[in-house]
């Protein structure tokens, strides 16, 4: 066992499913949870995810050798400071945020602007559409990537404490700045969530919107799966990464409208050559992960 | 049976799967085909997808009762005309495009101007992103809608010989206007395929697009699966049905543009009602298929 008592606050499907993994395998004594949704707390307890649950983040963390913060990115850092009365100096604390630049800067400010040693960045690449702890899983982060952003005068015990029980839960860990970690995540997940929402909202604004989702294929479903992600969630990832994924829309825009003229002057053979482009980029992104 | 002799003109991953499909339900008699691919001709023949393989479409078609055109929507017509020397009178045609306005026009322009009573013009709902006859599939139509879109003076014995063989390899068969068709399958498909292929192209086109890649989840995966669809195919269907998706593209950069104004505003609770619409749209989506 790793932690003796192990705080989770925000009783999710992420705080939810590492409160289990852990436990499963064996990582964890106790854990305590804190939510400000009275339902979610009861359903973590009921559901065993927890074994006590707290009306104050205080009371959680009190006595805790780890907290995770599991909430939306923009209350990390709120969500710290709530916790802070009952820390104690040789607590770890970590969080689950989808962006790190902002979980950091914004740690910093309400720790009198430095970033205190013991607290551990981290960012598992897991997760599904669906929210809330009745859909939490124990085996979420199985297989899946988790990466940590180190910072200067980082206690490195702590870091290491965090990358292990990532790892013993079968996730892998991997090291970047948060600046990296920012600009990789706003391609490959920020963006494309602005994108399926988007396109959703769209058809769901025509007038024949009516006609348009019952002839929708498998196709649709699956590029469109991640528009019924939590829209909280995402709206304080996009403020939280906002010039990374700004940047990133105006290259999309800028792309679809290349395209579009193309369409319009039958420029035929740059579209399917752009395709193509497109598919074997793809295949090299497939040939990668497995 | 219902068809003694059946012909594939075109054997692909439709082509192909169709076959395996009417014969496994015993439906056809003898299968010949034809592919302008000596490839996929001799992979037809040894998967045993049909008895018989034809260098030459009239040859394949001689003496047949049905003949499926498999083939890239702007090659129907071209290959509807190839066939015609060996078209006996009572003939059924039918094809699998996924426009269908085009394709009538193109017949119609083949036949001097009108569209033949027996020609049946269906498009399958299914698919999946790989090509080819070796990815082939018995069952790749089951639970699937098919969209029949008749034609004035059509022969109505040919298009329920048509429907009821969809029906007996599990298809659902549903009829609607071509201009029906085509819009709406501008909307849950071709579009999504453009936002696809552009999205991955656009990301392929950074500088740190080795970084990316291998840092995607599954997200990703499922957003992008339909970049990896054969681009000779979307071309095809893209300059077919080219109005509507235009329209639907034109809508699309403009709600990106939208949503990047609200980022620059910071009208962030605007955002957050986007993706709310969207999800609750996904939702109803989800429950009428479901």
């Amino acid at each position: 066992m790793s932690v003796r008592h192990l705080a989770v606050i925000g009783l999710g499907l992420i705080g939810g499913s590492l409160a289990r993994a852990l436990r499963a395998a064996g990582e964890v004594g106790r854990i305590s949870g804190y939510d400000p949704d009275p339902v979610q707390r009861q359903q973590a307890l009921k559901l065993g995810v927890i074994d006590e649950v707290h009306e104050q983040a205080p009371e959680a963390v009190a006595d805790a050798d780890l907290v995770v913060l599991a909430v939306p990115v923009l209350r990390t850092a709120e969500a710290y400071a709530a916790c802070l009365p009952g820390l104690r100096p040789e607590t770890v604390v970590s969080d689950v945020g989808s962006t790190k630049q902002s979980v950091l800067r914004d740690i910093a400010a309400v720790c009198g602007g430095q970033l205190p040693p013991r607290f551990v960045a981290a960012h598992p690449i897991a997760g599904t559409e669906k929210s809330g702890v009745a859909n939490s899983q124990t085996e979420l982060f199985r297989n899946h990537r988790v990466i940590i952003t180190p910072h200067e005068h980082q206690d490195a015990a702590a870091r290491q404490l965090v990358a292990r029980l990532w790892q013993a839960i079968g996730a892998r860990v991997v090291e970047m700045s948060p600046a990296q970690h920012d600009a990789i995540f706003a391609a490959t997940s920020h963006l494309p969530h602005v994108l399926a929402y988007s396109f959703v909202d769209m058809l769901a604004r025509l007038e024949r919107s009516g006609e348009i989702f019952p002839n929708a294929g498998g196709g649709f479903r699956d590029f469109t799966r991640i528009a019924s992600s939590s829209p909280q969630m995402w709206h304080d990832v996009l403020r939280a990464n906002e010039a990374a994924v700004a940047d990133l829309l105006d290259r999309q825009i800028e792309e679809l409208q290349q395209i579009r003229r193309m369409m319009a002057e039958s420029r035929w053979d740059e579209l399917k050559a752009l395709f193509e482009r497109a598919r074997a980029a793809r295949e090299r992104y497939l040939s990668q992960i497995e």
